[in-house]
């Protein structure tokens, strides 16, 4: 009688955590130098010194550094917050409606919780989609479905998305700078998304909120400008995390605000504050709490990940693999050179590549590499892809 | 369409809770010296200071203190947790069956998730109990039960407790030493407990799970010891967390166990693992597993909660107040000296004492008071108690 769903989603395991655990065996099987493990999101940055410094120094010198926080986490970190985005993106969040969380994985899962109250609410994401989003949606138990994307840029199908909403829609989830596609959805983009969610709120009467998760929003290359997603909708709410801003992947630290526009915005963030607690989320890991108060305008450097970028994207680009240049994020998402990208992972593994096939992130045909790894084995890792390119005759 | 179920539990909150956040308010506007705040388990002695070194060297040394862990945990720390509970109790867990959690919380609602699989399964609590049991089973689809308890001495009305397992019980959680009571289950209560889940569990043809909530296990007095619950029922779950034992409750650090005996133990460690996955814990915070590799055999100073509990339980008997005396945890269970708990805890709040009533752990016409103050928090609030004694000519 144990839980046969649970159970599923506990053997099955995502295809990028799957890829990762097999990555360690092959390691300590054949030599760590003979992997090139492009499969998790895991920064190679460290954590900005200023940071870890004022880190270490709070745990010997606070008394309270490892004391609870209020649920919704430690009012001035959620200061800290309305003060940093006011600062970089001009408008102000509402310290009340901001919950320190462990990471965007759990902002998420708590958001869904929020908006989904019945089996026949649906979540809609837009592909490429992080594969977890589905595991949110559905064990909360609302439906998931997606909209395809425009695979020219891999920005979004404006009519597609349109068509996909109906009246059962809770929210739509947003991800950009995006994973695994690198895409940043501009200005443009976002008003646009945002005149058919209003204009399909106002149809069915009821609000659609829009989710957006934005742990990549502080890496970002080229000159350009995230937009920040509430100044055009109202109904949003933003799931942060600073696993990737302050390379603290592991330490589970981000949050969750809810639009001081948005629609019951009291009523949403109570719930937003009921599903944390049924989730059994007591607070977010203090300490990083307190760094933030003093830290959240930090960033980790973003320069490595462009160099990366760069070195990877020119040698792909010259030995014909077709992938487009991301603006933001760390990742490739390079089409595969088999239509069956799960295939053309295996035989990745055999020459010790790693890469996740894009099946799960709701796009055929590609793989994504997580270019968060030293530059040291992205160049080491040019040979590797030079005879996968020989061998199918690129 | 914003969940009810979720708006209703995050607008209630607990109610210990709810006077923790009163008390904040309180001590900004009457003074700090003026309120004598015994409502939260936030522990006043400090994590070890080798504890706090190691993790403050580890942040500026070790440069994958932040990268994420496998989401079991890291397997040297899980193998840190095998050697230390076979060390202190003789009993050999599996680091294969333990997932690494964001505390005991994070610990209770993965194992409700995981062995709950239709809304007519029930969680068994033994009262006195911690009220968060209710919120986190009746979440995850399940009816709540509990028995009374033995107001004696607050322990297991055996009776009781076989009349209310029934075909549907899917687990039964108990809590020793006990939150909110202090009393320690010995080894007598422990074998009861198991002979008669043996037998339901023979009788309906299904698993009962026992879990184990066990915060408090290293914090315990007068040479009591607590049973290793895995040794005497095989179909045990450990939920345990570093909260108290280490002084870290915000850091969210603790595990499951699943015992090494269980039935179908492989699959309910999978739904283990996936009730994680889709409850959104990503993996425990990364920093405090690396702590745990070299210091999870080490517990904070336990004497200040000896002596707080001394110098509050010889006083309240002097003034005739009714109090069992705790032999773990650091709570006393003190009987109101009006019927209604929560009048008397409001009352209370006038003189700037803040108790928890009992109501919301199962048990009606008790406060809580959570000792694990500051011992001149404790000497500076005995005239208050005293005043409160005169009040009702005890």
């Amino acid at each position: 009688m144990i839980n046969e769903k649970m159970i599923k989603l506990g053997s099955s395991r995502s295809v990028i955590r799957e890829l990762f655990e097999y990555g360690k065996i092959l390691k300590a099987e054949i030599g760590e130098d003979k992997v090139f493990d492009f499969t998790l999101g895991n920064p190679s940055v460290p954590c900005p010194d200023e940071v870890n410094n004022y880190a270490s120094k709070l745990i010997l010198e606070d008394k309270s550094a490892h004391a609870y926080t209020s649920a919704q986490g430690d009012v001035n970190t959620r200061k800290a917050i309305v003060n940093y985005n006011l600062d970089k993106y001009g408008y102000k969040l509402d310290e009340n409606l901001i919950y320190m969380t462990c990471g965007a994985a759990a902002a998420i899962k708590i958001a869904f919780s929020s908006i989904i109250s019945s089996s026949d609410d649906e979540i809609l994401a837009i592909a490429p989609f992080f594969p977890e989003y589905r595991v949110f949606a559905e064990t909360s138990g609302a439906k998931f479905n997606y909209v395809k994307c425009d695979e020219e840029n891999f920005l979004v199908d404006f009519n597609a998305l349109e068509s996909a909403i109906n009246k059962k829609t809770r929210g739509v989830i947003i991800n950009t700078p995006n994973n695994p596609s690198g895409s940043v959805y501009d200005e443009k983009t976002i008003i646009k998304i945002s005149e058919i969610l209003d204009k399909k709120q106002k149809e069915y009467g009821e609000p659609i909120y829009l989710i957006t998760d934005e742990p990549y929003r502080e890496i970002i290359f080229d000159g350009e400008v995230c937009p920040f997603v509430p100044k055009y909708y109202k109904n949003t709410i933003i799931c942060y995390s600073y696993s990737k801003a302050l390379s603290l992947p592991g330490e589970r630290i981000g949050y969750l605000a809810v639009s001081p526009e948005a629609e019951n915005k009291e009523d949403l963030y109570f719930a937003v504050m009921g599903a944390g607690r049924a989730l059994g989320y007591v607070c977010a890991p203090s300490l990083w709490q307190k760094v933030l108060i003093m830290h959240s305008d930090k960033t980790a450097e973003t320069n490595p990940y462009k160099d990366n970028r760069d070195i990877l994207i020119e040698a792909l680009e010259k030995l014909n693999f077709t992938c487009v240049n991301p603006k933001g994020a760390f990742y490739l998402f390079v089409k595969s050179p088999m239509k069956d990208a799960n295939e053309f992972s295996n035989i990745a593994k055999t020459y010790g590549l790693l890469v996740v096939p894009s099946d799960s992130f709701g796009v055929k045909g590609y793989v994504r590499l997580a270019t968060c790894v030293s530059t040291d084995l992205i160049k080491r890792s040019l040979p590797v892809f030079e005879k996968i390119a020989k061998l199918y005759n690129l």
